[in-house]
């Protein structure tokens, strides 16, 4: 059994170059998920994707290899490695001991628009904040999610932990040409209505149309003008106090939850 | 005028410890805001509570220092920090070249329970979720926020950040036995709704009443059984997919905007 004992091992400098290089993970057509949790996930949603495993001796002494193989039907390569080496490529502060690589699911504008659902997301850049969409779209009944190119990668792994296993589950597609996508969205007879702070209808009022998209903007300056002036509709959320604009997945889950659940 | 030359500086390893020790929050009565915006939103509604600002010597090239005065009425002292010391205090990656020490607002449960909606949150750990909480909480229009004792504290830093201004706006209160204090809560008439996963109204039919609360709990576990035990209703938000839960502050934000807003 092959046993990595240094971090100057190739295989370990590729983990550490997937982990924070979005042009490494695009070349290479892989990310890296880690965690007991979304690996045994991963295991039940989407095990054609796994590539190798990676777990620590510890991991293994606790987790015997037939259990990890009786799982996984035992095409998938496993790799030991020492502890110490594990966690100096662990994003976490308590390493569990399992991460793998994982192929990307890929998915076509034409495909996610077979559904009747969605969420468009224009310029988003919080990790934290896509990942917790991904999830709350999975949760909301969302058929799948279109995203400008300049929207956070979702194969960051700050995004890959928060979306909590979503991101096997939930379809996707980045744009090159976010005005011509959102035309073809509506070509499908897909109503657009986007979350905008300056008018439009009060989000209660509001009857969303059975196929029908909720398009967000930028955590800071909320939706392109360019954007808002392709929607069909705009719907806000009305606020009490002096607040200016709600968290971005926060506003993403309460229109999600109306128009959408 | 006084300039921090050092990082050694008495003052500058004060706000480095009211940075990084809850302890030693508590123990001065006082936390730390950072930033233009947070600082021109404490100076128009918390004037009171500031008591030193920190600005960098880029920071006073940009802002005269008699802006700064004339907004705060001459009252509060202002400390000049040498560039390279404010950046090494700094909890951002681009400084603004501002910060502040504040006093801690303080509120009573009974104060508190003036009002008629509510947040109730218990063992809230994630301080971005425990931000975005009260900010989302203002703007749905709550009167107040009570927290069992071992919820995240309000004023580390990166609470701050996510609270955008509410931190002065949004009363809240951390209560050292939180059963009593539910009791006490129900003793006004109030009603407490729990989030509650397993069973309970599915939260689209329930009509909230007028005087009500919504209880939250921990993002892992959710709610305890005895804090489930004492509320007056449970309720659920319905999922689609294989989702488990939502993120804390994504269900507490559905809850309120159905329940409160």
């Amino acid at each position: 059994m092959e046993i990595i004992t240094s971090s100057k091992n190739e295989k370990i400098k590729n983990i550490t170059a997937l982990l924070s290089s979005k042009k490494e993970r695009d070349k290479q057509g892989l990310f890296v998920i880690e965690g007991l949790r979304i690996f045994q996930d991963t295991l039940k949603t989407a095990p054609g994707f796994i590539r190798d495993i990676y777990v620590s001796e510890s991991f293994l002494k606790e987790h015997p290899e037939e259990d990890i193989l009786f799982e996984n039907n035992g095409s998938i390569r496993i790799i030991t490695v020492k502890d110490s080496v594990f966690n100096s490529i662990s994003q976490t502060v308590t390493p569990q001991g399992v991460l793998c690589t994982v192929e990307k699911p890929e998915h076509t504008l034409e495909e996610i628009l077979g559904g009747t659902k969605f969420l468009i997301l224009e310029n988003i850049q919080d990790p934290g904040n896509l990942g917790t969409m991904l999830r709350t779209a999975e949760a909301a009944g969302v058929s799948g999610i279109i995203m400008s190119r300049d929207c956070a990668d979702i194969y960051n792994p700050k995004v890959i932990r928060s979306t909590m296993g979503s991101v096997f589950r939930m379809p996707f597609v980045y744009v090159q040409d976010f005005t011509e996508a959102l035309r073809r969205i509506k070509g499908h007879g897909i109503t657009v209505y986007a979350a905008y702070l300056h008018g439009g209808e009060a989000v209660s009022g509001v009857q969303f149309d059975k196929k029908c998209a909720i398009m967000i903007g930028n955590e800071g300056n909320g939706l392109t003008d360019g954007a808002v002036a392709e929607a069909d509709k705009r719907v806000f959320i009305p606020m009490a106090g002096q607040i200016e604009s709600l968290n971005a997945a926060v506003a993403a889950a309460i229109l999600m939850f109306h128009g959408i659940a």
